[in-house]
């Protein structure tokens, strides 16, 4: 199968991985803009930011200028549980297309968090241990951020509270028990168990919840216990430095082999995996080093980069969390119902939503019965059967490789296959089913949802 | 966290990977007793075997002598896209354990079917391609060995029926799914699209099925309809042939570091798994170059080897199929229906069980809640999720590092991790809530069970 010396998969040794992340803003001219203090409109301070988040992670995220951070020898020892992640040369898929393009995809499901989450919460869970904590609360809607974080605080004996919105506890049952198997004690929100809980459930009797509630209760229970913090899964720009192991692993493997990749591709929801992935080519490009085509993919039915404003706003639908500048559809905005796996958010990471601004990279935005269609196809290929949320990217991986087709480009794609699928079975039911609809909001719809914009910045 | 130049998972490269499967049943002196033809009670020839089994899996289930058969060159490239599994140190259970003792397990979990199942799969679909065969069939109970066979048949565009137990395609639509997403027809059975299944069905209106009318269902359509084989996922001499690529993957990484087990761990439901891990270790016992202490691990719900008769028996329920010398509680065993996860068979491979019955290996039965104990306790500290099969040799694994702690010994102890639990989440729903129990038969029950062994051999 192999036509060459690269081998199927690329695994680097243990002593090929990175030993430091690497913070892509220290390369940037145009710096992502702060945070503001949804009260007083002005730049978060550490001091404004230490009940939330432990004190290391504070400074990893106002940090604008240190270029590589180390990891500590802790978290590089639960890496070596699951990483080096392959990168696999997707041979199979290549000749299925009769392709001249050669497809590579770094592939992070090959954990029991079923993605690349856990990169993060492992690092999330080492500096509120090392601070002394006790534990940490956060959030999960579908539940794949609330399992990375079980199994990271089941290793590092932490305290695990996962808000989780009622209507997923309730309806997908099972990453529920994957985190209690961890631990974790998951509580539908809204709950009776806090403030905001209580509050929504009087004026809201029989809500099933929503996103937006369950960071309220989370934060609220970190703030007033002591000895706890909340955590997030993505949009930090603290956890875009933790996932930019994807990309310098990837970038170690295709040096290793002299590979050199025209078009990156990743899916974007709030910009982990993207912002890890392409992080050091990223930093290549905006040192003028090389060049590379880098495409963000996001869902038709939530289209934050191509259809949304470049503006200061609320991070959370309950707009109590700080006023980030990204590409949004507005706080107020849910997408579909009818829209499969994640990829939800309204907003985007302000690192990459800067790098999007001044066109350092391009987006797309596609339908959800053509990701099945990838998906699938690449399933039947490749073997692995991918997250609807990963899907995106092979969409896009499919269409270029498929350009290439035509042209007779030989050019190298890469892109980031971010988990497998094993928890989405019902929404590959429905495609199966020829149940699937596209779901894309109309001009009139986002209108409305940009109206709740905060006058700032 | 490693305290030598061991890594923490061992990865062959591609040229160290097994070019051929061993076949154990050449080192044997007391061969497996053959199988029997139930009409005639006479051996089963090639010819009668081959209107149900392709014509290169009925030589490779007849050949008692050749050591080492070649995997052919499209086989190795498909393992490829899943191996080598890793070998990997338990180095985080050793801590939890506090034991002198060095844990390793070979993960087969890394492939979308979830298990080992996908190393014998491939290669039946392979022979079947190569005769020229339009597709094959065959049952499944939970769907891992079906998942397992649709992967295999997409890759080499074969068509593939599946006859799922009518009460799993129902409760359990998820790996149906994924089968439908790998281009398999699944079908609940007792259906209407067979004889058998038909005739079942006026019996009995409104049965939930069982594994052996779906069998019985599989093999009909097998053989009537031209360019069809049947296909099994355990319990015959070529699975474990072919899973014998687990074993030697295991010995070789052991040998690239100069390692020597002392004890060989793997659970066994009809042997596919643990006859392929222990396969070159088993060949070099019988040989005298080397010892080792092999442990067979079952559920105490079905405890074939543990509290089953080694006698001639029908492998399937519906007593249509071969005779089989065997460790077996009777065709008309039914493991209780708390009985969770796979490990049901009433019988068991018949080189297992000579090797058994020789004395070259032994066998233990664990209880349920025990295995549940152990799978997460595992799961915390090592990040995989385990299957509830694969549990029962973590048990095992568990309670001998326990006994080094006590007697100081530093035994290294390998074990078969088989696959994940992604699919179990309502066993460890169960497990987490108290509400599942130890399901043990009584000696009555068995005794009614035996009567039913036909009188032969």
């Amino acid at each position: 199968m192999a036509d060459n010396k690269i081998p199927y998969k690329i695994y680097l040794t243990e002593e090929e991985m990175p030993k430091a992340w690497y913070n892509l803003r220290a390369d940037m001219k145009n710096k992502p803009a702060p945070l503001l203090n949804p009260g007083t409109g002005k730049p978060l301070t550490a001091e404004e930011l230490s009940p939330i988040f432990c004190d290391e992670l504070v400074k990893q995220e106002l940090d604008d200028e240190t270029a590589f951070i180390e990891i500590p020898a802790e978290i590089r020892d639960f890496y070596k549980m699951y990483r080096p992640s392959p990168l696999v040369r997707a041979y199979c898929l290549e000749k299925k297309l009769q392709t001249p393009a050669k497809i590579y995809y770094k592939f992070e499901g090959n954990n029991t968090s079923g993605s690349h989450k856990l990169n993060s919460a492992i690092a999330q869970a080492y500096y509120a241990k090392k601070q002394g904590l006790k534990g940490v609360t956060t959030e999960t809607g579908a539940g794949q951020w609330g399992t990375a974080l079980s199994m990271a605080c089941s290793y590092f004996e932490l305290d695990c509270k996962v808000y989780m919105v009622k209507v997923s506890y309730e309806q997908k049952p099972f990453r529920r028990e994957v985190m209690r198997t961890y631990g974790a004690s998951v509580v539908p929100s809204p709950s009776e168990t806090t403030e905001v809980g209580r509050k929504i459930l009087e004026m809201h009797p029989g809500t099933t919840g929503s996103l937006g509630c369950a960071i309220s209760e989370a934060v609220e229970v970190a703030t007033k216990n002591p000895g706890y913090r909340y955590v997030l899964g993505s949009v930090l720009n603290q956890v875009l430095l933790h996932q930019s192991v994807i990309g310098l692993e990837t970038k170690a493997a295709l040096d290793k082999y002299d590979i050199h990749p025209d078009i990156i591709i990743g899916c974007a929801g709030g910009g982990s995996n993207l912002g890890g992935l392409i992080a050091p080519f990223m930093g290549e490009k905006l040192r003028g080093k090389a060049d590379y085509r880098i495409i963000a993919v996001e869902p038709a039915s939530c289209p934050s980069f191509t259809r949304g404003r470049f503006a200061y706003d609320f991070c959370d639908t309950g707009m109590i969390c700080p006023l980030a500048k990204m590409y949004t559809l507005g706080s107020g905005f849910i997408p579909s119902p009818n829209h499969a796996g994640g990829l939800r958010f309204h907003g985007m990471s302000t690192v990459l939503s800067q790098l999007y601004h001044d066109g350092f990279m391009e987006a797309q935005s596609v339908e959800q019965t053509s990701v099945f269609e990838a998906a699938e196809q690449f399933a039947r290929v490749e073997g692995i059967l991918p997250a609807p949320e990963s899907s995106h990217a092979i969409r896009v991986a499919i269409d270029e490789a498929l350009k290439c087709k035509e042209t007779g480009e030989e050019k190298t794609i890469v892109f980031g296959l971010t988990g497998t699928g094993y928890f989405d079975m019902v929404a590959y039911e429905k495609y199966h089913d020829g149940l699937m609809s596209d779901e894309i909001p109309t001009d009139e719809e986002l209108e409305k949802s940009f109206a709740t914009l905060p006058q700032i910045g």
